[in-house]
């Protein structure tokens, strides 16, 4: 079986992948165009689909993404019947839960402002500095990257409340939701982080009615995709000095444009979706590729399947 | 008994310290003078101590102190033979363990880069932003603040190092050096965080020479005393680009003057003293005091006793 790969993982993985009998070929994601594909039957990427065509996918039997969002699937291969996705679910979720456990704790703190206070060379003791301890913080999504986030945050006395589809109990948090739920519990809680995937269902989840039910003073951060909220919706309540603490590692449309008004609040910290950066993350990701590649050998089931249909 | 508070804790507070069959006044503590504490056996205060005489004290039986450290205490009551002194031991290690938390996230991901690229209005994502998962962090200092921050940091997957006089094992530990031992140890971590009293024996530990034996990309945080640290030698270390990222609290002068140089390095976030606020630090403090009155009043042992003499 032929792979081509669209990230440089270096020989030692090319020649493992090799060993295991397998017939690999590198080309930059950039510059991937329609004839590389010709023959091809594994595609290991995150995003090379913009510059390609539907009829590029025809040989295609599985894509092996390095993300763990598939929301840049084009359509030719969420409608195909014949390609399986299998994406990267916990190789970020680490990196990512101590991101939002950093930001809740920047947030609470209101660190920002004792940053702001160190560039003007200016030593004021800040009072409205608040403690994690008995916050109630409410996890839109309770999978692996939400569950990270708990881990970490029980140590500190949160109450950890998640929102999910089913509303199921999970032992991860104190009370569960169903997602019809999310304007009547929206309101009880001291931060919100978005853990969604980008889908249908979660487009605009958290519209202007779910921003106005929210309390004045919470913290709203997402690290999860832009089109989850409503940002047009959330600049307006910014406007009017809404939310303790803002961060947004993920927008709308990115990069964020230098012109975006966004970029103006007081309380908004902005980060150009970071948080899965880690050390480890190459390491993680070559462990599922591999993982993947000998069961696409063996026939067995696949590590991290992804229904592209239902969108994660 | 009579009772002087420095701090206006509300009339609530006065009436149950009342209702214990002591007599209590009130008077900021910027106000106090000499006559002020005639008559009076319990202070109740921070530090009033610099526009004192050292005869003030001489009718005093007990001061309560709002604060964990003790290092502003003056002679006269440091060498006082009837003077017992309560710190508040536990009020503040919640909400300092949580800062150190916080500012070895920051520092291992280096958000202070990224909030300067966003008061720039600069969308680029970071490569180098490490994860907290196995890094060795060594505590100077086994104490509740530290243990406090160990038990927020353990799921984060962090390797707790201690250090302190004896070098007794500690369940909260996973190694536990003594001070002597600090030379030999300071180079295999990741990150120091700096949890000691101010003490003849504590003062400049952190010297030139244990700055040189760690590494240069190591994490640096300081949320007890400055005067731990050699700032001189930190400076110089710092200006040469060492440390990876460095959170100071203290510092050995406070206010921290305009003109301090130690402002000026792009390594380091300098924070006015600031990791002890809390919303809850008025009734963890009322909680302590109260309890002391209690126990002065049955003759039983005091909660939170500490040593002048020794200095903690």
């Amino acid at each position: 079986m032929n792979i081509l790969v669209t990230y440089d993982y270096g020989d030692v993985f090319i020649d493992k992948v090799n060993s295991l009998g397998y017939h690999i070929t590198y080309k930059s994601e950039k510059q991937l165009l329609d004839d590389d594909l010709k023959g091809v039957d594994i595609l290991i990427c995150y995003n090379p689909f913009s510059q390609l065509s539907a009829a590029a996918y025809c040989d295609l039997s599985h894509v092996i993404l390095s993300s763990t969002g598939i929301d840049q699937l084009p359509e030719a291969i969420v409608r195909s019947d014949h390609i399986k996705v299998v994406h990267n679910r916990y190789g970020y979720a680490a990196p990512i839960g101590e991101w939002i456990a950093m930001m809740a704790l920047v947030g609470f703190k209101r660190l920002d402002r004792l940053y702001d206070q160190a560039l003007a060379r200016r030593w004021k003791m800040a009072t409205d500095v608040l403690e994690l301890t008995d916050k109630r913080i409410l996890f839109l999504g309770t999978g692996n990257i939400a569950v990270q986030a708990v881990q970490r945050l029980k140590p500190f006395g949160i109450v950890p409340i998640g929102l999910n589809r089913s509303g199921r109990a999970n032992r991860h948090f104190a009370e569960v939701y169903r997602v019809e739920q999310l304007g009547d519990v929206v309101g009880s809680v001291d931060a919100v982080v978005v853990c969604l995937p980008q889908t249908g269902a979660t487009h605009h989840l958290v519209d202007g009615k779910v921003i106005a039910a929210m309390r004045d003073d919470a913290v709203l951060i997402n690290i999860s995709r832009g089109s989850v909220i409503d940002e047009a919706a959330l600049m307006t309540a910014l406007a009017k000095g809404k939310f303790r603490f803002c961060a947004l590692d993920v927008v709308g449309e990115e990069p964020l444009s230098e012109e975006s008004p966004l970029w103006q609040f007081e309380q908004v910290l902005i980060t150009p979706h970071n948080s899965w950066v880690s050390e480890y993350r190459n390491a993680r990701r070559l462990e599922y590729i591999m993982e993947n590649l000998r069961r696409i050998k063996d026939g067995s089931a696949l590590l991290y399947a992804v229904d592209p249909k239902r969108g994660y």
